[in-house]
C-alpha cells in the first residue's frame, strides 16, 4: 500500500493554486478543514495572487467567513449562509452557484461543476481497511473525493474521538442500478462507519488540533415562545391519536429554529426523534435531557457543551447517527419517515408561497439548502415565521413573494406569533383568508385584505395577483421606511 | 356476502344530492364514470337545484367538461385541465383546490377535503375475492373509496376486457409503517391486479356500455419538429455512454408532448421505456412499432387506435403496467428510476423558473399536476417550450415568471426551437445568459439582454430582478398587443 506523506498545512496547501476548483468537506456547519484553510489565508495575506472556486456538501459558515474575508473565492457551490459571501455575491464579485442539496450527488457524478482539482477533507483518521473516518459531518465528502483529482486529508485531533462509530455511510448507486434505501427508522444503521477512498489519490496528510466551534446560539424571546406555543397547541390536536408521540422532526437553522428546539423541553410530547440536515446544541440538549431519544443528522454543530453531551451519554451510538447527504436530504427517506418539517422563512405570501433566501427578490442572504426538499416530501410541512420584522416596518406576510423557494402547494401549515393557518384542502382564496386572518399582524391585516379584495375585483376568482401593487410594498419600504400605507 | 343491487344510472345518481362532496374515479384523462354523470346532467337539465364538490385522482377532461358545462360543480380538487372549469374558476364561480398529485394520498387519509359522501367509480368488474378491477386508470380510486361513506360502482362493458391483468396495485402504508417500495424497473409488477374495497360500502352497481374516447391528438408541426431535433441532439450527447438507450422517459400532455412522442419514431434511440402519469396514443404507437418496449402509467387515454394496439400485442401484460397514483407520482420511485422528465410550460424566466399553470399570473389554464414532482426528482429535468406564442406577440421566455410552479433549481435543461440551454452547475447569471442566448427568439433576445443588464446595474450581482419592469411586459401585451418594446 502507498505510503502517504504527513506534511505541514502550508506544504499541503501548496497544491492549491490560483484559478483552481477546490472541494472541501463540510455539511450543515460541521466537519470542514481548518489548517489548510488557515494556510491559504496566510498566503493571500502575504500578497500572493490566489483565488479559487469552492464546492462543499452544504454550508459551513466558519469556512465561508474565513475564505470570504480573505477574498479567496471566485465561485461557491452549493449554498452560502454567511454575511461575507452573501455580500460578495450581491456585489457581483462572487459567482454563487445555488443548488438543492438533494441534487448534489447527481451533479457531482455528472461533473457539472467542472474539473475539481483538489479536495481537502477533515477526518478523525482511517479505519483498518483504509477507509476515511469523518468528523462532525459526512455530507457529500465521498462524492467530492471521487470527483477530485487529488485529495488532502486533514486529521484533526481536536475533534472528539467520541464521534468514532457514530457515522453511518450508505451511498446509493446511480440509476439504472439504484436500489431501495432500507432506512425505516431514525436510529437505524444501514451502512458502514467510514468512507471509501481511493488511497492512490491522497497526496498528503496534515495533522492538526483545532477545535471546531459554532458561534453562540441565539436565545428564545417572548415572540419565539408565542410561536412555539401556537405550534405545540396545533401539534397536540393534530397528533392526538399518537398520544404524545410526534413523527420524526426536521428543523433548520437560525434563531427561530433554535428557540423552537429549546421550547420542546416543556412541550407535552415525549420520545422526540429528529431527522435533520444539521443538529446543533438546542437539539442535543433535548437528547441530554431524555426528551429526545433518537437523532439523525448530516452534520453536528460542535461546541464545548455538545462535546460534554456526547461524552455523557454512554450508549450514544444507539441514539445518534451522522449520515451522508445522499440520505439526510433524500426525498425517498423524507417521505417514508413522514417527517414533521419545521422550517423558517424570510417572507410568505397570502397564498402560501415561501421566500427563504432572497431579501426583496434580489439580495441573497442564504441558500435554499434542503428546505424545499423537506417541505415537498414531509408528512407535514410547517413554516414558522414572525408576522413582522424591523419593528413592524416589514410585514413578513406579503401579497406576492419577491422570490419563491417553496411553492404554495408544498406548505401545509403556517405559524406566526398570532396563530396557525392550516392550509390543507383549501383553495387559494381560502388560504389567503386564513393566512391573513390567523397569522398576519394587526397593523397589516386590513392592508392585506384590501389587496386581496382589489385583486379579486380586477383579476377574477382564482389566485388573483396585482404585481405592480404587490411590489409597491417593497418600494414603500425602501422609500418611506415601512411597508405600511398609513405612514 | 352482501348482495349488491344492480340499478339504473338514474337510480344510482339519486344518492348524490345538492351540496354534497362527491369523489369519482379518473386519472390522467382515463377511467372516469360516465353513466351516473350523464344522469346527473339530465337531472340538472330538468331544472333540479343540484351542485356538488368533486374530488378525483387527477384530471379527467370529459368529466370536467360535462359536469362544468351543466354547472354542476361548486368546487374541484386536485386538478383541472379543461376550458370550462378553468373559466368558472377564473370567474369565481368554482372553487378550484389545486394540489400536487404526490400529496393526494396523505390529504385524503387526513380527511383534508371534508367528508366525502359518495364515490362513483368505473370498473371492469370484480375478481374472485371481491376486489374491484379498474378500467383505464387506477389513480387514487382506493383512497377515494376508503374515504367515502358510500360507493357506486359503474361497470362499463365498453372498456376493453384486454385491460384485465394490466393493473398493478401497490398501496404504501402511511408513516410510521411505510416500507420501501420495491420497484426498480418500469415493467416490474409489485402488487395485485385489483383494488381492495369494503363491499359493505357499495350501495349499488350500474351496468353500462359507453366507450371512453379522448379528443383528437394534435399533430406535430415544423416548430415542434425543430424542438424535437434539438432535444434528440442533446440526448445523443448526454447519453452517449448508454449507446442508444435512454433512462425511462416521463412526458406530460398537450401538443408539444404528443409531437415529441411522435418524433421519437425517427430518433436514434431504441428500447424506449416510459414512466408517466398518463399515456396517450402517440406513446402507444411507439409500443406498437417496437420502438418502445415498456410503459408504466397512471392512466391510459383510450381511443379506437389504442384499443387496436392493446388487442394486437399478444404479450401486452409484459410491456404495459397501469399503476395507482401512489406509485406513478412517487418521489421515491421517480428518483430511483432516474427518469428523463420532459415537461412543457406556459412560460419560463431567464433564471429557469417555470410557470406551467397560470397565464399572466392570475388566469389558471390547467393544474400543476405531477409536473413539479417529476422535475424535482428526475434524473434529468427538461422543459420543452416554443420561444414565442401568438405569432411573436408573447415571448415564452420572460424576465420573471408571473406565477411559479417549478423553481429554477429543479430545471436542468431548456429546449426551444432555437436550441438548448444546459443549466447544470451554472450560477443565476450564467443561466440567464445561456437561456437568452440559446433559447430566446431573435425578436426578444436583445430586449431580454437589456433587461438583464439594467437589473444587474440597479440590483447588483446575484439574481437581480426589476419587478415593475418585468411585469410591464404583461401590461404591454394587454394594452399594446405585444410584449415587444419596438411596436
Amino acid at each position: 500500500m502507498k505510503t502517504i506523506p504527513t506534511v505541514t498545512a502550508a506544504e499541503a496547501a501548496a497544491a492549491i493554486r490560483n484559478g483552481m476548483t477546490v472541494a472541501m468537506s463540510g455539511y450543515a456547519m460541521a466537519g470542514y478543514p481548518k489548517a489548510v484553510v488557515n494556510a491559504l489565508v496566510e498566503r493571500k495575506r502575504r500578497g500572493e495572487e490566489l483565488s479559487f472556486a469552492l464546492v462543499t456538501g452544504a454550508n459551513a459558515p466558519w469556512l465561508d467567513e474565513t475564505l470570504g474575508t480573505a477574498e479567496l473565492l471566485t465561485a461557491r457551490a452549493p449554498m452560502i449562509a454567511d454575511r461575507t459571501l452573501a455580500a460578495q455575491s450581491n456585489a457581483g464579485t462572487l459567482r454563487y452557484v445555488e443548488q438543492q442539496m438533494s441534487r448534489m450527488a447527481r451533479l457531482l457524478r455528472r461533473g457539472s461543476f467542472g474539473k475539481i482539482d483538489v479536495a481537502v477533507v477533515e477526518a478523525l483518521g482511517f479505519d483498518g481497511d483504509g477507509n476515511l473516518i469523518p468528523t462532525s459531518s459526512v455530507g457529500m465528502t465521498h462524492h467530492l473525493m471521487e470527483t477530485a483529482e487529488t485529495i488532502i486529508v486533514e486529521i484533526n485531533r481536536a475533534q472528539p474521538d467520541r464521534l468514532r462509530g457514530l457515522h453511518d455511510v450508505h451511498i446509493p448507486l446511480p440509476p439504472p442500478d439504484t436500489q431501495p434505501i432500507p432506512l425505516t427508522r431514525v436510529d437505524q444503521r444501514i451502512g458502514t462507519t467510514a468512507l471509501p477512498v481511493d488511497r492512490e489519490k491522497i497526496a498528503c496528510i496534515v495533522e492538526t488540533e483545532i477545535p471546531e466551534r459554532m458561534g453562540t446560539e441565539p436565545k428564545g424571546t417572548a415572540l419565539t415562545r408565542k410561536i412555539a406555543d401556537h405550534l405545540f397547541d396545533f401539534l397536540e390536536g393534530e397528533y392526538r391519536h399518537r398520544r404524545g408521540n410526534l413523527p420524526p422532526i426536521q428543523t433548520g437553522f437560525g434563531s427561530i429554529a433554535n428557540s423552537i428546539a429549546d421550547a420542546f423541553h416543556d412541550a407535552p410530547f415525549r420520545d422526540l426523534q429528529f431527522f435533520c440536515g444539521g443538529v446543533t446544541e438546542p437539539v442535543m440538549e433535548l437528547l441530554a435531557a431524555g426528551k429526545a431519544t433518537a437523532l439523525s443528522m448530516g452534520g453536528l454543530g460542535m461546541s464545548e457543551r455538545v462535546e460534554e453531551i456526547l461524552a455523557g451519554i454512554p450508549d450514544i451510538e444507539r441514539r445518534l447517527v451522522i449520515r451522508n447527504g445522499d440520505i439526510t436530504n433524500n426525498a425517498e427517506v423524507i417521505g417514508r419517515l413522514g417527517l414533521l418539517a419545521l422550517n423558517t422563512a424570510i417572507e410568505i405570501d397570502i397564498y402560501g408561497n415561501v421566500n427563504s433566501s432572497h431579501i426583496a427578490g434580489s439580495r441573497v442572504v442564504n441558500g435554499i439548502g434542503g428546505g424545499a426538499g423537506f417541505a415537498q416530501n414531509a408528512g407535514l410541512s410547517v413554516i414558522l415565521i414572525p408576522s413582522t420584522a424591523k419593528n413592524g416596518a416589514i410585514s413578513n406576510i406579503v401579497p406576492m413573494v419577491s422570490h419563491q423557494d417553496i411553492g404554495e402547494h408544498d406548505i401545509d401549515v403556517v405559524v406566526t406569533e398570532h396563530g396557525v393557518a392550516d392550509l390543507r384542502g383549501l383553495d387559494d382564496g381560502a388560504r389567503a383568508e386564513v393566512i391573513i386572518g390567523n397569522c398576519a399582524s394587526a397593523e397589516y391585516r386590513e392592508q392585506l385584505s384590501s389587496y386581496l379584495g382589489s385583486a379579486r375585483q380586477q383579476c377574477g376568482g382564482h389566485h388573483p395577483q396585482l404585481p405592480s401593487e404587490a411590489f409597491d410594498w417593497y418600494r414603500r419600504l425602501k422609500e418611506e421606511g415601512s411597508m405600511r400605507k398609513d405612514r
